[in-house]
């Protein structure tokens, strides 16, 4: 297939290499030019704006940063719709809103083309390996016509509806709910260690027992380690999720009560300084207010 | 060695018969006697009260409902302790308060005995399998003693603390843990459904990707299926660990603001006539509070 | 002085009788022209649009529903802004959100004319009798510019800031604080009841010792009464006060716990069939909870 | 009438004073004697245990500190109903739980004497100056029997219910929603102060609209001034009052979101070192929350 990619950042340049890797023709499209050269040197071409990239692709991919970015590159003058096929269809896997996801539906419908939401589970170093999992969701004819290029990029393919922003929204529930993981971690951590258990010991019962999945893993982990004060995914960017998810919930009118919660740890984080550590550094919150020192 | 057991509920059944298998001599004693007769077919002895029951065994091990029914069986006149020889060890495996477990190792620690506090991760059909998790805090020594009757009935122990209490403890962050999970899914839940999006498949995603772990899949089904509408753990029991946790945390001023959350949910739960159903029905009160019918 | 007025809501048509029978001049616009005809006999004077009102005034105050009504009657090529003389004072009386009351700020700056920021305090027979609390923000200039024009409407001017947007703080914490008054009033009233007490016998201890104010005797009268199912202040208005709320403590990184809890309610309120009630609605969520029939 | 008083607190002294000046006979008992002093100089006189000074009496009233307290002088060989005739009233202050007074009262029925519930509203000065508001609930006979007292310490009386724990209830709800106001306050005032807006502002426009009444005069001055760090009423205390609200909402099923919100700030209070602060104290945490230095 001939694949368009809007959007190099860590994640996209892994999900770039395995595109081509599955045999596609690949051509991309980034605000900087430079991340973009491993991937020309693999046989990639370049293009100058979204509408030129755009222009002949059986399919085009986004992974940009937020709402806003994802905006920018779809519509207007220089936007991806405007070069796109009326046969084409638009990939995107950013996390953003189930409304901006709704309109841009709206728009292809109105264009003549698809789009298939596509957001992803995991980390770079997943997608550099070809091991993220998709949840998307569109029209069956839509996901059909870009199926390889999903399968080229994922492990796993869960196909959760026909309207794109089911998926949209699923990824937000997925991140919510690892964010109620963070914070149920947190609170039982800051009582384990006063209770003079040392959490990690907390954390090898938890892991070793019921709760033995990746997202307890990785996150206990984060957690007894410190290891929350690296950013692997900024703490202002689960605030913009946890903001997402509320924004979807209250449309379909859900009262998410946990979310609430994470949502003052998430606007205390700000306050108080952690707008460059991890989002798991909530976790760190619940020790404060156990009188921990951190 | 000489082991007698306190306790033959759901649980307490499946523990002896391991106990027996492993080739230990076993004595039981019940509130009805009637639940004892499987167990006296195959070997074990009956004495008449914990008392009774205590004298002359290397440990013993109690498996009763509640702080009440612990103190009942341990303490006063015809309690285990008043029969128990000084270089016995009592196992606890009951999920009890914090407090009274600190308690009962302060009386064994006068009486000349020991205590180990060894509550257990994993519902009847694991205890029948010895399949149980086991999470032991007392003595060094006093583990050391009571290891093969631990090893029986589980399949894996966590040595969490020298301070009885400390198991108590790590076991009702567990379930404090698993009291997350559920209100997480039920919001979660809630929100995919009426987002058009079948809960099935949401938990099909979740659990295929990073939440594969037995929490979420035990209660992911439960709260799909409407299976919470069966008690295997009832909802007051579910209540009751809920006051139990906050009542360690606030011993150890540890703010834990997911379990406030979720014991509202609890204390709904009994107005609203779901005292009869299991404690995953709390996701049903996300459910309603969504507009959604049960 | 010379005044234009937009809005003839409940709350408008009040405030421009009391501007009328102090003396000034008065030109009025409404969507719709009848509301106007009272006025009019009195001696006010029509206008066809937001601009041709605005030429020729010392002050436009605006009464509207809320930010995007806010903006159509400001901004654009009919808006008032677009009419109004360089040194006139735009006196906006809507509860608004904080972004755009700075935004309008910096558009009459540009200008050359001034913004005041006066949101009011009182419902539509406070503002028929002229007794409306005004809370005022922005340069000491703009607000001695239209002072006469705030005292006719108001029984108390309170000069809250030199920043417009700190009088729309004021005020949504205002209406944040009533939300908190409803969902205490309606927890204690479901317990006094549940404990055999009348709720309207809790209400007469509370107003008579320390909680002896209008807020406690309005809402817990409404409360108590059913009051609440008859709109007064209609529950998606106050959803969306509450959401204001919540978007300026983010913007400042305040987390507010209990907006959170109240958020939860309003949501709640709207999945199950409360829209068309009283804001103080949410009180029956509590009876709800408790197994109380509403 | 001949009326017992024991307690001789703050509160219990000023009641003392006010039951001698409308001309009952008065005997009081305390565990250190140096307190009565005053008393006796009036005329009091002095018994060496509740026993003692409960024989002979018409009424008996207790202003003690705890659950604790109070059972220790009411029940066992020294307590006051011991020496209690069978005629004569019990008349309870304190703040207690809910259990607590229902079972005095059936250990009163079972004595043929009787109970009055009859917490009080108001500070040490309102003690001294006779002006407490009364809540008082129990049989009509009994209350009527010991209206002088009542009226003698209070400047109000009101008659909540004939069971004394419904009396209770009512004076742990008004601490509840005391509690909420103070809470609603500190994350008002925070959002206030980080606007720029001053939050002794923000208590003008408040007090001087809707919100007027003694309880946002009272915290709101001890919020904006920092007078919280004084403990008039200690946080321990209003820790204690509001997990006796939350038992006693727990036993009647009825969930209060709020007085959650509230206890979670009461727990972080004590861990965080403000154990000697007053209970308005909470406030200063959300001023933390919100990145403010305290």
């Amino acid at each position: 297939m001939k694949v368009g990619l809007i959007g190099l950042g860590s994640m996209g340049v892994g999900i770039a290499h395995n595109i081509l890797r599955a045999g596609h023709s690949l051509t991309v499209f980034n605000r900087s030019k430079e991340k973009a050269a491993p991937l020309l040197a693999e046989g990639a071409a370049w293009a100058d704006s979204p509408r030129a990239l755009a222009a002949g692709q059986d399919a085009v991919l986004t992974m940009v940063a937020d709402d806003n970015a994802l905006q920018a590159v779809t519509l207007g003058e220089d936007g991806l719709l405007a070069g796109l096929a009326q046969n084409a269809v638009h990939i995107s896997m950013s996390t953003v809103s189930q409304a901006l996801v709704a309109s841009l539906a709206a728009a292809h419908a109105r264009h003549g083309s698809g789009l298939v939401s596509a957001p992803v589970f995991g980390r770079p170093d997943a997608a550099a390996a070809g091991k993220l999992f998709v949840a998307a969701a569109g029209k069956p004819a839509h996901i059909d016509q870009v199926r390889p290029v999903l399968e080229a990029v994922g492990q796993k393919l869960f196909e959760v509806g026909d309207q794109p922003e089911q998926a949209a929204v699923v990824k937000l529930i997925g991140n919510f709910l690892i964010s109620c993981v963070i914070e149920g971690l947190g609170e039982g951590a800051a009582l384990a260690e006063k209770t003079g258990v040392a959490p990690e010991k907390l954390m090898e019962v938890l892991t070793g027992t019921i709760f033995g999945a990746p997202v307890y893993q990785i996150y206990g982990k984060l957690i007894t380690t410190g290891g929350y004060k690296n950013p692997g995914f900024a703490l202002p960017l689960g605030a913009k999720d946890n903001r997402l998810v509320l924004q979807a919930a209250e449309a379909h009118n859900v009262p998410l009560p946990f979310a609430s919660v994470v949502r003052d740890r998430f606007v205390r984080g700000m306050a108080q300084g952690l707008a460059g550590a991890d989002w798991s550094a909530i976790a760190s919150l619940a020790r404060e207010d156990a009188g921990l020192n951190n």
